[in-house]
């Protein structure tokens, strides 16, 4: 049995657990949305538990920060504004930066608590806050969207949390029309979308309502991420336009550093396995 | 807490566990190798544990066999013999004889109550087991390929336990060697090789032994595999001859059924993470 060394979150609506070896708790508080918790880990650097869930380690949030935002950014043929809903770690906006063809980042969190956290802990996910591109606002990121001007966003990077909670509005058809009308011309929004192994009942609902919402082309990326269930997650693109083409050569001579991401993983990202082209075909 | 309602692989080398819900244990033993059980989870079908660590679900267990089986046969021009020293749970046997082309395939595992046990707990990995192609052999695998007809096999397939225990000799340049000298002209041999993000240190030596025993061509694949630690799992491929090229017409029109595996995600598995290409460069 796992004792008190280890921080266990178990999924009953799975039936799998994931957890890891931790040396102490450095804090826990209720914000006004939810119940953050911080752990110093063994062997995963800090982690950040919210309501229960895994959300960042140290070790291994590379996986995701990368997966979510340099197969979008480079899928647009040239992104400028770009809007990150949720992201409160900030890690999702650092990588969003790293591309120099990016005028303006608005990330909007609900939560500052998770971002003041996040600069403590997370200090590395939280450096380019004060790029002068870089706006972070704490309201209601559904409520922005709504009031956008239309086409002023080239990009909608939705780095949420599960579809319960808060973030629950983030994965319905309502929500995408908004970011429809937001999107300039060639515009894309991507949303992390869980599990395939675990959750196709939400991926087949998220891309129907994406699809109720005017976005005809679609493709989902896969990779994996250790702490999240069944270690194994994915993000799924959401255009006005096509999607079947990227900038291969750009992300090729991408000048600038990453951990998982380059112009192969990209294009294996993509590959959509066999039970999953055939859910979807 | 997890209780007694979990099945717990807890990692104290990295800091990590993976746990199942179960509803009841239905067989354990301690064979003259090895301590089996079998569980019956909640919601991953049945579950075998070999000295506590997880091997095979029912649920999960295509990535892995897919995985460790077509890549390598359809990178082969002309796989006819096929070895596979491990996989007593006989799920990789299968895959294997779902080429035509396979005209024997040999399994040796040491331990005969894995396979055993699986033809209980896990039939439909075992529905191949009375092929006329299949012979099951519960000796020693490594004495086997040692003296083995030099030549005279086209894939090895090393399903084994991680390096501990009685696998342990199947990761060394010996073992290699004689693999080597088994082999037929383009002859391949493929192991599974743990997790990127946690054995790196083991990927490292186990290509290094590969290298020492005249493998010059190498190659590994991804995929996840939610039951093993960090759900991200690999295997390596080592060749005489380049492994740059694969069947990939014959992989898309293959006429059998996958629930992983195709010919775009063939390509795709060999996409290099960006620390993996630094750490081999």
């Amino acid at each position: 049995m796992l004792d008190d060394q280890w921080f266990n979150e178990a999924q009953t609506a799975t039936g799998t657990a994931f957890s890891l070896k931790i040396t102490r708790k450095l804090h826990e508080e209720q914000s006004e949305f939810q119940f953050l918790e911080i752990y110093e880990t063994e062997q995963f650097g800090n982690l950040m538990v919210i309501d229960g869930c895994t959300m960042v380690s140290t070790r291994d949030n590379f996986f995701y920060h990368e997966m979510i935002s340099h197969p979008v950014l480079f899928t647009h043929p040239n992104p400028r504004n770009v809007l990150i809903i949720g992201g409160g770690d900030c890690g999702t906006l650092r990588e969003v930066l790293k591309h120099p063809g990016v005028e303006s980042a608005v990330q909007i969190d609900i939560d500052e608590r998770v971002t003041r956290l996040a600069e403590i802990y997370f200090p590395e996910l939280c450096e380019s806050n004060n790029d002068p591109r870089a706006d972070l606002k704490f309201i209601d990121g559904i409520k922005w969207v709504k009031e956008a001007a239309p086409n002023s966003v080239d990009i909608i990077i939705v780095d949420s949390t599960d579809p319960v909670g808060p973030a629950e509005g983030l994965f319905s058809a309502d929500f995408y029309k908004d970011c429809y009308k937001a999107l300039s011309e060639n515009g894309i929004v991507v949303q992390q979308s869980e599990s395939a192994l675990l959750h196709m009942k939400i991926l087949k609902e998220m891309r129907a309502e994406m699809q109720a919402a005017g976005f005809n082309h679609q493709q989902t990326v896969f990779f994996p991420q250790c702490i999240y269930p069944s270690g194994w997650w994915s993000a799924t693109m959401a255009s006005k336009s096509d999607l079947s083409k990227f900038r291969e050569q750009d992300a090729t001579n991408k000048g600038f550093e990453t951990v998982y991401y380059n112009s192969d993983i990209h294009k294996a990202s993509l590959a959509m396995p066999e039970f999953f082209k055939k859910a979807f075909a």
